[in-house]
């Protein structure tokens, strides 16, 4: 079989060779990555830093790096201050939010996936850079650019272009206010498009109700949808497809 | 002052100069056309054969003529016994479910008022259609161009390009599903677009939903929204539009 | 043909003789105004100062003159000590939260439109100088009056004969709460109404919903509707309604 | 005290006193008009044929007559066979959906509450028709008037004279689409208002909820709400405002 | 005719004899008592300390007294120096949050009217104090009693006995969570209930609207219901209620 | 450990011992009732005929009767004639909407768990009967009391004193419209009440809404809620509650 | 009968013999233990401190013990300041928000009841805490397990497991996101379960509701649910059902 | 550049290079599957079968084959009547409710691309037959498995284990109710997983909101979502996935 068992964690659990150990409140899933592809990654919003830090502490002992999601503050202070005094590096993006730890020379394996992301807002930016932060713990290359919505549909043309010429294996568009721009992208490539609404927006729909209908609800082919401002979410399923065809490059040579 | 003044009905009924009768519990505003510059229309939908008769029959009492919306099976056989028994002609569209009665001779003053409509798919084009014949009702040439969505986008430029050809003085463009084309084409024009949605669609969003809140968050200028499905309500808001430019056009003349 | 091809800059773009530079995440749309009729608005909500103050350098650079809506505090601040600093005038409407900075000499040409501003409450008023704000950038002229609500209707008379007095192409009625008002005045007059729900209410229905539903409900004729608290969309569609008329007024002449 | 202790059924039911016999899943409330001031109503809405017979039959024998509300076909026919075996005469509105039946002689013992019920458009007769019968029941008096709805506001003139002619305790307006008939009256009149929303409408908002929403958000004094469409609710709730003035004028004699 | 004729105003302004100033926004309804039965109260919320001030100081010239809601701090601090730097007595309830400024000796005229208010829990006395004060405005006794709710149903018993001991013509029943005890109460009593739901409650259903639902849902005859929060809203139809079945009390005297 | 492996059927599918064999689209799960306490029901509802009839046989041969729930017509008729053939007994309650076909002689094994179940209407009957059927099948006796809602409290005191003399386990308590009693009941006994809210109702909060959110929101203690008018929900949870109990009964003896 | 009279507490009240004395608009009810198996727990949300220290106050004096729950800060401090200076034991957990204020020597009486607790995320500890301090009042003990979602599945077979070693009468399980480990674990147990939504979560379906209408779905047997957050409902329902085994179990002894 | 031009199908129409002509209110977008990777469908939902007929005919002319979704009865005969009398072979799916037709030897060229789907209940299968029609279209190779929801988790390993020995590039799974399989699969493997609700379930949440919640709301990675039954846009997405690896295999070959 070409895939791994898909229950080999529960099979190994149910036979007592997996313990599941708690600390604060916090049961680590070590195996994640092995088994899905996709690095665990911890939320900061609503826990504490404290919870936060034992979290993050465990994840580097077993995986030599961690994303933390959603992280401002005093938390970024904790973090830092704990996991700086046991060697590791510490990498903070304010504007998307994300911090990464990691021990020196652990950085994660290039896959040749390759992911484009695009939004129709400058407002959408912090949403794209979770989605680009993930790829990168995936191993795969992306390439942004940002603001180009259809009020003035002209401006989609060059950097939908210069996009395409890296040649990815996946778009992420994010759009929040009517939540258009997925769509019209959709229409206009052959290429997987996972559509990231946003929380931009006012009034009746507001705060990305009404982006994500209009990308439920539309005609263009070849679009999913995650939840809105799930950057996180959002970068995980490009990277999980392009991985999926950078790996069949690779076995194909 | 150039406008009359908007009390005027009012005013009269205060002083008992107009009598309000009703008849089978409708009573008919007469001077609708001379205040507001709209026609009384009678929905036909939730009520009864019998009452949209009545209302039909007093309607071409006084105006000659009358526009019924939302009308099918024994209603339209209802009227067209009742009304071309008393010499009146009947025009039933049965793709926009309207139907116009009248008296030999009673046509619509032309206004020289000029609306085009578009629609992003073919079922739209109910909604399209009974716009288009309140339009007729107010005296508007229209033109009509259908099924023109974003999932390919060119099919856009012929229909758009044919309609502002005729220089028109409002623009209906009618959506359902992710409700997208009004904003593109407001973003491409520098006309007053109505924005109709309409009720195609299906799962989370359908029933006009997702396509009204794209229209209402749209980052597009130039836009305003009636209704789900309320042709009627887009044609007399493009009407008045097109009539105030066109009494603009003809009294400068 | 007598409008501009609508895809006069997508062609460009397309031709590559339209670039698409972004800085900051914002790509401006510096062909907005030629095309639509309308100006680019900033919106303020929702952006840093850095990224408000960027985007309007260029337009500056570009336009001569630039209106920022939703802007406050900090964010005035900064794009006053930015802008003044290399001679652009500052006017800062605090109660309508709008701030335009200008160049010396580059105010708006008049073109001759005329919208009349109505609002139900004492509430409504920011909204009310939001869409005032975007008129005045548009060359209309704008008369404004406030707090008419049908708790007693009578007091809607003398300033809605007033505003008819001016001889207005379009108004705009903004109410919220019950959101009745805008009803009630497309059922007196003939022309156009842009109704502008407001998130003036409290309990089911507040935020702006209750008013929103009544204007989308109404059976009065005439009247369509722009996005809650959207002053600025509000705005655009009434001026280009009456810039259409004016040009007809002044075409004939 | 000159209220009756409101625990005596209570009391009586905890001491053993009042039986409480169920039958074909029916137990009912021999002593709510006693209590309450209110008869109890049947709803032929989701019963079927030979439950509403059932609590039909129970309710004579105590009562002597009793009312049932939507209930129309089939339900009309077996309860109408059945009373009418057994002596009863049957009044039966199809337009308003309610059944009278009654032993010969036992009509409502008048009140001299006076209530008017105004209606906004004429779809919403049933509803109207509906609260009229309950309050015959509750033998108030009543003067009903249909279709003045405020897209053209002159035609409220008349009627609403013509009903505070009557000198009234109190008002039910109901009114469907965008629900806004109730306020404007409430603010021209010193009687308590009871809104009554019903079903008829379309698009967002439609089936009562943007009628609801109005009346609940409505910024006239002295107006409360039931239930879309619930004509029972009104008609009791006016009943009983109408019938408690009424008990003070004879108290006062 | 024994009620004036409630065009009176309209019919004044529109003969030009009722002058409709404005001033920093607000348009005092001044002829609102005598209209409606009802004080025209200034809604705190929303509006700017100054804004209140000029709306206050309107009505104590042409009142004698004012009644402002949902006021607190700053605004309560303004009102207060400017009020009553004129002369003016102040008396502000902090719970209830409403302010009331007199003119000596202007007291509201006893009409005789009684209501009684009950509420379910003890975070329900805010909007029960509300109701409150404006039946005091209105001229109504008033009974309170709170903290009744089902849970412990045997808690109602002796309040709603020594409520129902002063003959009230009309009930106030406040309730948040499931918004239970107004229909309880209705089941029991022969009086008009005016249902009052508050935002007490949590998760789903929460801010007042599961009870809100459960108050027009019930199945108890004779109750209608305002807005959430509203107790303005509930304290004036009780007191119409009241105050007309006071004035027939006196009436047949 | 007195309790099974939670995990025993997963662990033996993960060892290839238990086949997973699907027919028709359906994948009997044979060993639910020893794993969960609960039977395999068949839901009707969305099925065709043939689908359920090959599910039936599936579970006849298994475990010799099967529980069908929302099933009618020419599915009744259909599994009649495929059973009946093969030497089942078939009880249909057309009212509940159940069907159990069984094996002669495979009566359920009685465990000695008591559960009362009451309802608010008696158009709340066929959720009451559904939750009862299912019971059966779990070896549960069942009292049922119907319509005892608040709109006449007394009617609740005989038939909950006569539930409460069987020593019920549990409750189930119905209830639509405004879905009041399970909190009333919650609040006077101490026992587990599973509250089931049904779809009786109209308006606003109508189809369960509003009974679901009165029985989230109750301030009564000791209920817990299932989804609107499911009773085979209720009747496995309270099954579950009975059948605890009474294993403890018999385990003490 | 084996029961208590349900209505014993409301015949006294009726009959005189219960006071309804109320203090700060507080009225406590101190017949809930014995009536209901659950203590009267004072919510502290929206209550002010000298609420809650007044309500305190009397519970303590008539029961000896208090649970507080939703406190924090000032109203921690407020409780802490008066009930220890009159020799009460204060025990306050921050996480889960509850304070119990007793007596010395008022420890509950342990009824052997036993429920065992799992949460889906570490961020669902504070619902879970609230839920054992209820528990813990009613005499239970309880068994704690955190973090065991169903993105790591294998998470969950160690915790449950232990959990059920416990041999407990119910289980308790949390969860926010999208809510689906309830309906894992009520798939492999033969307990009832009570499902706890928690508010974990963020855009569309977040604030609990994705979790909560997952788990009103669930096709797995015997789950019911408690309203989001409601962590004191949880625990008293699954307290109820604990304690109802217990006394089968000592009753059989 | 590796990808085409995405731009390249409007630039010819806005050189003129393409027509868009429309008839029947029907425009083709012939470019689509070169463009986008994806066949133009047409649904049949809300089509008249005149409409269909139209739309099929012209995909026919130029692809030689076409899909039609949501087809039923007289939609179906009208275009087996018309399309087998011009040579075409049909092939109908009743449960999938999708129609091929073609002329003989126009079969879709296979990829290599393949998708396996996997079914939470078999009430599913409707929604997982329209993905397989349209990933058959599309060159895609298919495995199905149906019925396998987490209320018997152990029956999902089998089928779960035979999909994967399939090796394929993408998952879509399907579920209604709850809608937990997708998180749970998404949990298990390391390929992107197409989300697809169905509208199977009842209650709140019912329409297969609850189970798009769910699918938003999970913690699972990898995972993203199409809107309620849409089984074409599923199979769309997924197909393009699978083709974008497939075209990496052979490319490196």
């Amino acid at each position: 079989m070409k895939n791994p068992d898909p229950f080999v964690d529960l099979r190994r659990a149910l036979l007592g060779e997996i313990e599941s150990q708690e600390e604060a409140g916090v049961r680590i899933d070590r195996e994640r990555h092995a088994r899905t592809g996709a690095p665990e990654v911890i939320y900061g919003q609503g826990k504490s830093p404290d919870q936060i830090v034992v979290a993050a502490r465990k994840l580097i002992e077993s995986e030599g790096r961690v994303l933390v999601a959603r992280v401002d503050g005093d938390a970024v202070a904790a973090i830092t201050g704990e996991l700086s005094s046991v060697g590791c590096e510490i990498a903070h993006d304010t504007l998307g939010r994300t911090l990464v730890a990691m021990r020196p020379g652990t950085l994660p394996v290039p896959t040749g996936g390759r992911v484009g992301i695009l939004t129709a807002g400058s407002s959408d930016r912090p949403q794209a850079l979770e989605a680009a932060a993930v790829l990168a713990e995936m191993g795969c290359s992306v390439s942004l650019r940002f603001d180009m919505g259809i009020a003035g549909l002209h401006r989609l043309v060059e950097p939908l272009r210069e996009t395409l010429a890296h040649d990815p294996d996946a778009l992420i568009v994010a759009a929040g206010m009517d939540g258009v721009l997925p769509g019209v992208v959709s229409g206009l490539v052959s290429l997987p498009v996972v559509a990231l609404p946003t929380s931009t927006g006012y009034g009746f729909g507001g705060d990305g109700l009404g982006a994500l209908t209009t990308m439920l609800q539309t005609c263009s082919p070849g679009l999913a949808v995650v939840n809105i401002d799930n950057g996180i979410g959002a970068g995980i399923m490009a990277g999980l497809i392009a991985n999926r065809a950078a790996s069949q490059r690779s076995a194909g040579r």
